[in-house]
């Protein structure tokens, strides 16, 4: 039968069936098998704190009892490192969700949004779902461009726009003069969402000072990466009062785990084990450099968690990922030319990157033949 | 400074800041102290499987990578349990999640949905929150009315309706055979959303038989309450492939968390837990209605993990759950005349019910002075 006979919105009836990823479970049973190396999400290979653990384990007695939906103790130590008020903040089930709650406080049915092409598709996949029209602006020499963004924001007159800083997939960033005189340059009436999921990873003066005064901006956090948690599901929003209190009319109240909450708020009283994984993914960073190199490739510089790997192009980035695939290797690649020339890598483990390494090297040579 | 300029939606901007529900946290915070006594939210007093805690404790070492956002494994083990296929089971971080989900496929502002005055308040949320207009029908001596919803959803040319079976707040039930009348009699391009939280707490012959080839019911169950998962925030939908298509089309792709994933598929292997839990459940029921037939009062028949007790009058109930609160005890009451008669009261393990049988002793004497 069609589903004629159900009464869909028309959002929901012209929407084609699509995700965001394919995840990488699925990818396993595609391929029939589990991956060696599971370095194509961004996830952390360095696990969650020992104190996240340990709460961990303390709560599961408590399984049964809802978390706090104000995530208040949460929101309490947010706010004090961030240097900002408990009503500036909004948690939420990861920033997927939050782009969520965001798109449809302000998108309706037919409403531009502008973005970069290539860009962080589950910003996209909200705006699509909520009927809004994704415009976008190419990016210039690998980098989001706030400029061109902008104009594009004026042009198509979207209340809308996104950039991450740093980007994922190419890895770049811009510094934090660069990142502030774009917010300044919002117009009234439009909102900046700036992604900061991977700011941990990002070299001093990335991060622009929070200003939560300024309603034309609202700030995306998460605890998926430099904190490990991506499988807990828990980030935020820091923004202008008015634009949480926005958040807070239509937000789904209760996603937040309460195992998430006592984890995230442990792993926050554990900054050492933050800069752990900052060291060890610059490590990462480095082994990933020389490997590129080795082959004649370049690495991009990378402010995230994972790396770029210019091959030249598109139809080689493909050929690469399906024999890293055939090896057991699990990496993306960005989607869209000229940025599909590179593949990306996360920064696994040790163990994983030798492993890619070997793989690498094999799927290379195979090619080169 | 005024919300003005800010892009906000029509809907979003005439939104009151609302919540369907003030946590347990948030009153022990009002109050300053915690409760002796949670029995209000209609958690689970009998914790999690066994096999489900250790399946956590494995996962933990894992929870830094996205839990799968098909959530295969788990989808697998309920369409073998339900008799459905995998395409036509939907997983979201729970219920309230789920009508999130629901209403926004069918619900465009302006749209009348059609519920019980008095029910579920997360549905009326999200009704509200996707600028839905909630048209409400009484209960019937204390039940939900499904003919009288049926006649609304004709008279509102409302393509969506609720109901709950067993319904909270009152925990009454109607039998499967009245249940199916009213998935019968919707019709053609309308939706019934069949909301069984507490489904396994029921008497036999209150489910009926599940039906995914029938596009106007959708059906919604929970790890929450017999599974004891609240805090884990998982549960599906239940439907005709093109709804559950639908609800993919939309849906927040991540948000069920690794550990609950694997929590609740080990949950489902333990079926001798949520027995015992239903067990409990059942002399918990007996102790309440023993203690409000001692001070003559009545206790609806639930079939549910939770009690409504009819102390006659809303200021007197309002009364109690005011002096409870000053013993330490949460509980709850239905927010309507002449539901607001009762209180409600979840079952708590041995200890709670011995507290708040004391408490209850204690105010009703103070108010009987």
């Amino acid at each position: 039968m069609s589903d004629a006979h159900i009464p869909f919105t028309g959002v929901v009836r012209a929407l084609p069936a699509s995700t965001p990823f394919v995840g990488p479970e699925a990818l396993e049973r595609t391929r029939g098998g589990p991956f060696a190396a599971r370095i194509g999400a961004n996830e952390s290979a360095f696990g969650i704190s020992p104190k996240a653990v340990a709460a961990i384990e303390r709560e599961i007695s408590r399984a049964s009892w809802y978390g706090d939906p104000e995530s208040y103790d949460l929101r309490e130590e947010l706010a004090a490192k961030h240097g900002v008020a408990m009503d500036e903040i909004c948690m939420s089930a990861g920033i997927d969700n939050l782009f969520g709650v965001i798109v449809r406080m302000i998108v309706s049915p037919g409403v531009p949004v502008v973005t970069s092409l290539g860009a962080y598709p589950t910003f996209n996949y909200q705006v699509n779902g909520n009927g809004g029209v994704v415009k976008t602006v190419p990016y210039h020499r690998d980098k989001e461009d706030p400029e061109a963004l902008l104009d594009a924001a004026r042009s198509e007159g979207a209340p809308l726009l996104f950039i991450a800083n740093p980007d994922n997939p190419m890895g770049t960033w811009h510094d934090a003069g660069t990142i502030q005189r774009m917010i300044d340059a919002v117009p009234p009436g439009r909102l900046l969402v700036l992604d900061e999921a991977y700011i941990e990873f990002a070299p001093e003066g990335t991060e622009p000072p929070i200003d939560t005064s300024n309603p034309r901006v609202i700030r995306t956090r998460t605890f998926s990466k430099a904190h490990g948690m991506a499988g807990m599901r828990i980030g935020y929003a820091i923004g202008h009062r008015d634009l949480i209190t926005g958040m807070n009319k239509i937000r789904n109240q209760f996603e937040v785990t309460r195992l998430s909450q006592v984890a995230a708020l442990a792993s926050l009283s554990d900054p050492n084990h933050v800069a752990h994984v900052i060291a060890e993914v610059e490590k990462g960073k480095e082994d990933y450099r020389a490997l590129a190199e080795k082959h004649g490739f370049i690495a991009l510089p990378s402010a995230t968690n994972f790396v770029a790997i210019d091959v030249g192009h598109g139809d080689k980035a493909r050929a690469i990922l399906k024999g890293l695939d055939a090896e057991g290797v699990f990496i993306r690649m960005p989607g869209v030319p000229v940025l599909d020339r590179c593949i990306r890598v996360t920064v696994g483990a040790p163990d994983d990157r030798a492993i890619f390494a070997k793989a690498f090297d094999k799927v290379i040579a195979a090619l080169d033949v």
